[in-house]
């Protein structure tokens, strides 16, 4: 089985079911930048994925930044002159400012509203609100509750700690033909936020373990790591592998019912970023693309000036562009079963045209040769159009000519790439292509970018 | 007199009338991809330009191909019970399908119709089918035809050939200044259609009549050769030869009322691509630019990636757009005198521009020449406008930096090429405009590339 | 004080009526080509700015051209049959063509007629007309005037003189920080007309006058010449130091309330034709960018293929495009304070961009600096946007790669270049970003290009 036969070989709607309900089941966690949420998240994974988990001690020093301490919290509420938890984090997660530190004080009302953290605009929404490297302590809560706060005298407690520990990420690598590297990144850190974060991290779990079952060109590595310092704990740990990432995609936000957004690379022009254009603009559904800015996900560390790498960012509604981004409506209900199937079928398309983008050159380039005493071309003549195959066989070995990549060559023809890449494979038959060799050997992939492992690849494939 | 003056110095109306005389003397022709009628369709060129016919014999190879058994036919025909001919060749070329193996048996209409070909869409008129490769026979009617031919036995009748012969094509070559070739092609085996191709074949001549009387810097090679092989022929037998082309135009279908049409060379850049562009946008009239695509004619073989020339396709309403492609209805009605003549117009004024795209230097860079001194300039100041001569003559000027060339000039400036090219005469009679050496000597046409040669063309035309 | 700040400083309005101030002392003069009213207009520009004046004396050979003889004129009229002056110099200047040779003589209407010009579309307004190289004579008047004329014989008078003198111009020379120059220059020889060109030497004039004030990076040189001649002459004087011209801004026809309009440099990608797209951009008003012709001003020598500057033309309504242009009605009504302010602020705010277009280097290029630590940042998380000054700093240490300037980054990121240059004044604070050196020594101006003084002249600034 190859990376085109995933999508086809599954019934429709199993893959959005099992996502969602990935979802369901890490929903509850409460994730932050380090702690047992994280840890218990990535066990979960494991369940289904083989992960390597890496713990990194807290004042570790990684590029500019430290390894903080790690937090992890038990219990945390208001309780109001009565007794009554008037906010209570074992109702919601969200209730507690992401790395507040330990109280436990008496307050009254007015004393406590720097503390408190809502949203006027949604008054039945609770925000999602952290403090990871100024210690500081906070509640969110609905506007509603909010309001209904009587001026008295307030218990607070946050039975939390934030002590020496821990930053926990997973891996999940899958060797390929080659050590040649697709990056799928997903940050874990986002407690009980179901598009954000908990959609990629199902997805990333969806086509990971598909891949296993297929051959694949690229090695693949999964990156499960909480944003921002995730991605700069593992950039400064494998500084020199990095050479390694030929693509990389990092998911977010693909569950809400909205039309796919792809940001581009910083590049710009990354292969990555070509393929995926080419996957939407035949997708026959509406989508958007962006070019890259630094604010967002994780892009922001793997495109930083001194990576640069080809990682775009593909996602449904993007970050702050859906009013229940970073609330506790960002639950259940807003990711969909289909979205989150849409997704993953695109995400397989975009793999597709990657594995198999190879350059081709033609056996043949002095005029066109003979299809049809190799049975690939019409026998009797005078009709007004080429058939599709024809066609995509003409265009294959025009532009076969060591100059134009199989995606190349989608771009200029308009035709969708699998139709011609199915062409490519019955020339290759005919010995009409040949999978051209590339000019300048990589370093440290030597075995991968041999032509006769990219020839025998090939010849696996048909 | 030099191309410039061609079309004006003849009487309009005289050049298209002329040309569908020629369509109208080759129509009744039969011809195929070899044979006696595209014999006699060269015999009839030459009565008109210096044309050498060659032959190239049955089984010869050329790259992937080999020339195969040459066709002729006599007569044939379909009898019903009656002995009434049902289905004619004598009524009409296209009623046998091309390269039909000789056929001489009764049949019942049941076991015919495997061999009968119609248009549903169409039922007045008759297909044009060919079988070149694979040995076959056939006949093309019109569909009403088809519906009234009873459930009886049939007489068939093909008397054809299928031997060891030739194919043939004619080259008519032009000396100009230089050996830099203009390659002007058309197709020469369609039986009796029109507009594809007599109506092509009729403006290369015209074209080619005009030229021999003109000084041309470039040689012309006019090739009237059998669509497909006869191009693959000619490469194969002329490979080192093609060097020397500069420029390239195929001809088809110039004839039908709709607007003109130009397909790109392959490399969608090339001087004949952009000078067909400019002579379009300044035509005053509706047309239409198309990206090259390995589909349509023979661009297929001059631009396939071993060859990539500098070809392009000029045509009105392109192969397979028109209902009456391939079929009977493409006839003498379909083609008309003037859009024949409009294509021969706009053929000479792409060649105009290719003769006199030359690169100026400016002889006075620094700072404007004085004009008026020279009497080129108004003497009186203060006015809102320059005139249009003026204004040829500052852009002819500010651009002959030696980057610019003719052509760049005309698309900076908007401004059309033959009054960028009389600026350019003026400028060069006052020694303020030189044409630029060519930077690099091209192998085997030493003589052409000299910049004497080239001062000496142009001075001539002054 | 630096550049950025000039606007800011001043008090809305007092600028623009400063301008129309000075356009209304210099209106009376009558300027030519050369002669006592170019002289009395540089005299008066020096009373508000720096100057040295220059004179060429006639004869003087510059490129292609002679500098003329100099002309003066007293008085002209004619005077009818009772002795009334019909038309008179005094009344206003551009009664006399430009450059008129003596005259004193009679003569019948229809005899006069020839030497007479006048706007039949425009019956009230006096065009304006020259012959500075064709010794001729002539009366502009309004074609009401004309038609008033009686059929009778009229007296002559044109009191002038055309004799060896000189060619005037003045250079305003603000030393900068580097001997790398902006060069500004506006044409001086017109008469009695507003816009086109006293307007743009009172804004020449408000921008050296509020620059001398300011450090500035730039050497900067108003040239106040005759159109045409005076640049040759400068031109021809100064060849060697025409390399230190960086960035370069004709001024003209700034004054009336049409929008902005920028005719590019030749070059058209030019750093000035960036700074100026990009300041109109984010203008908020409507605007007009037109590609390089050789036609309109200065441009046309500056811009010629053998100094090919980086010069661009800085206008509202451009030369012939508005009906005043070049007649009586291009008067002290039709410029306004408000348009000469405007356009004064825009000029600041292009200076302002190639002041400050510095490329930088990112200290910290690997992963995002921690900005949170250096109080740059928001210290709690969770909100959906960044705030712009963070935007502007992660566009910043983003792109500055050594491969993007700071106008880069604006054009990249949409954000306003103040807004990107305070961001990277803040980093540079902090350490975090970095002039970049050089990669080439310019010859002459080694001292400028030293990246200490880039450093030291942008650590003056913060």
């Amino acid at each position: 089985m190859q990376v085109a036969d995933i999508a086809v070989r599954v019934e429709a709607g199993t893959i959005g079911r099992e996502m969602h309900q990935f979802v369901t089941e890490l929903y509850p966690i409460c994730r932050s930048l380090t702690g047992d949420g994280v840890r218990e998240t990535l066990r979960r994974i494991g369940q289904h994925i083989p992960l390597t988990i890496r713990e990194v001690a807290s004042g570790t020093e990684v590029f500019d930044w430290t390894v903080p301490k790690e937090w992890n919290i038990r219990d945390a509420y208001v309780k109001n002159s009565k007794g009554e938890r008037v906010i209570d984090f074992r109702k919601h997660n969200l209730h507690v400012m992401g790395y507040s530190v330990p109280v436990r004080q008496k307050m009254l009302l007015n004393d406590l509203k720097a503390h408190l953290h809502s949203l006027p605009e949604h008054p039945d929404w609770i925000p999602y609100r952290t403090s990871y490297y100024n210690e500081n302590w906070g509640f969110c809560l609905t506007h509603r509750q909010l309001l209904e706060l009587k001026d008295e005298e307030y218990e607070i407690c946050i039975d939390s700690s934030l002590e020496n520990g821990h930053l926990t990420y997973g891996e999940c690598y899958l060797t390929g033909e080659t050590t040649e590297e697709i990056l799928v990144s997903s940050h874990v850190c986002h407690p009980s936020l179901c598009n954000d974060n908990l959609s990629s991290i199902s997805l990333a779990i969806a086509v990971a373990k598909r891949l296993k079952g297929t051959a694949h060109r690229y090695s693949y590595r999964f990156l499960f790591a909480p944003a921002t310092l995730g991605p700069i704990v593992w950039l400064a740990q494998n500084e020199a592998q990095t050479a390694r990432i030929r693509h990389g995609l990092i998911l977010a936000c693909v569950g809400d019912p909205g039309k796919t957004t792809y940001k581009k690379s910083r590049r710009g022009d990354a292969e990555v970023d070509r393929a995926v254009a080419h996957m939407l603009k035949h997708s026959g559904q509406d989508y958007q693309i962006n070019e890259f800015s630094p604010w967002g996900y994780d892009e922001r560390q793997y495109c930083s000036p001194g990576f640069n790498l080809p990682v775009g960012c593909l996602m449904r509604t993007p970050n702050g562009c859906f009013p229940e981004y970073h609330s506790s409506a960002d639950d259940l209900e807003f990711v969909r079963a289909e979205s989150l199937e849409d997704s993953f079928n695109k995400c397989v398309s975009i793999l597709e045209v990657l594995e198999n983008n190879y350059t081709y050159l033609n056996q043949n380039p002095k005029c066109e040769p003979r299809l049809g005493k190799r049975g690939l071309y019409r026998t009797m003549g005078g009709q007004a159009h080429a058939t599709s195959n024809e066609l995509a066989m003409l265009w294959m070995l025009n532009f076969s000519d060591g100059k134009h990549s199989l995606l190349d060559i989608a771009e200029k023809s308009g035709l969708p790439f699998p139709a011609l890449r199915q062409a490519a494979d019955a020339l290759r038959e005919h010995h009409l292509l040949k999978v051209q060799m590339p000019e300048v050997q990589i370093a440290g992939s030597a075995e991968s970018a041999s032509p006769a492992a990219a020839e025998k690849s090939s010849e696996k494939r048909s």
